[in-house]
């Protein structure tokens, strides 16, 4: 077997992908060189053109999808974990608060460094990020919905919940303090309940 | 006179900070190589660092503070423009939907996307944009004190209506779409009424 072969075995893709997805999560795209990209995947640069044709951007779009599931999942069990809506939400940013924390303030959104870089530059990975955005504000729209409120107020809500929750971890992130996320966990969860 | 005096004749040390907010505006601060930027400045390298010393970081920083003040121009504009603080809040949101189609959706934040590059990597960067959020937010604060509320709501209130702006600009910014910011505004002024 050649080199490239071995660094094409199964595991060397996943590498790539969960490693761009934190690398971009930190920094961006742009700041994040394909050459430390590769050795702290533990890969090759022929591996990474075998699984993405197209380079490093074919690559950045799977991170963001990756990045977008995790982040979902995250939501996910926020979400699941009250019946009422308000509170539910309020479970989320406390949930995003510990999980910054936890990482020194590092592991902020997956995907907001790469979108704003991405906006009028870079047409595949803004699609991507947009994907992502839109499938976190269908899960706060479904759990609205599940507890009744209209199809209008439910949308909207999903909206401003998802833009307020990635706006205070930026906040948090760079005031190192959970108090952007934790208030704002508040201040949606009073908003939910004038709707529900 | 040598070419680096008539270079640092009075303009040109204006031209670097306001260039290299907006490409940072635009695409942060890694992204922003600095051949583009003393290129589009119209200056010399020996200006860059004739005038910032401590070469493009420092430069970042004069114009983190720049945005900051641009920003905050734009914030006191709305904020002004109604007597009622609900109203003056979705207003802003407003200013920024205009500003921001007016741009093709690329004059989001000046700050948002180096905050997130600078977390734990380079602090000067990283507090210089958590001054420029704490100016953002003192400005709402001051207009929700003059309104009547409490301390302990207008600085909580401030901290969210700030978070949320951002976070829906960026939303905006990746959908191309004014929603986000509209949506918000009328959020914001229906959570600032259940305090007011």
């Amino acid at each position: 077997m050649t080199p490239a072969t071995t660094s094409a075995a199964p595991g060397t893709r996943d590498r790539l992908v969960r490693t761009a997805s934190r690398l971009m999560q930190h920094g961006g795209y742009e700041s994040t060189p394909v050459k430390q990209l590769v050795k702290e995947a533990e890969a090759t640069l022929g591996s990474l053109y075998h699984f993405f044709p197209g380079g490093k951007q074919e690559l950045a779009v799977a991170a963001i999808a990756f990045g977008d599931q995790e982040f979902a999942a995250l939501l996910a069990r926020g979400l699941d974990s009250r019946t009422d809506p308000a509170e539910a939400v309020e479970a989320v940013a406390v949930l995003l608060a510990e999980a910054l924390r936890d990482s020194t303030w590092l592991d902020g959104c997956p995907v907001t460094a790469t979108a704003l870089e991405s906006v009028g530059r870079m047409p595949d990975l803004q699609a991507a990020c947009a994907v992502a955005f839109a499938n976190w504000r269908r899960l706060v729209e479904d759990k609205l919905l599940a507890n009744g409120l209209s199809e209008d107020d439910a949308r909207d809500l999903a909206l401003t919940v998802i833009s307020t929750l990635e706006g205070a971890e930026m906040a948090a992130q760079v005031s190192e303090s959970q108090t952007p996320l934790l208030v704002a966990g508040r201040h949606l969860s009073r908003l939910i309940s004038a709707y529900a």
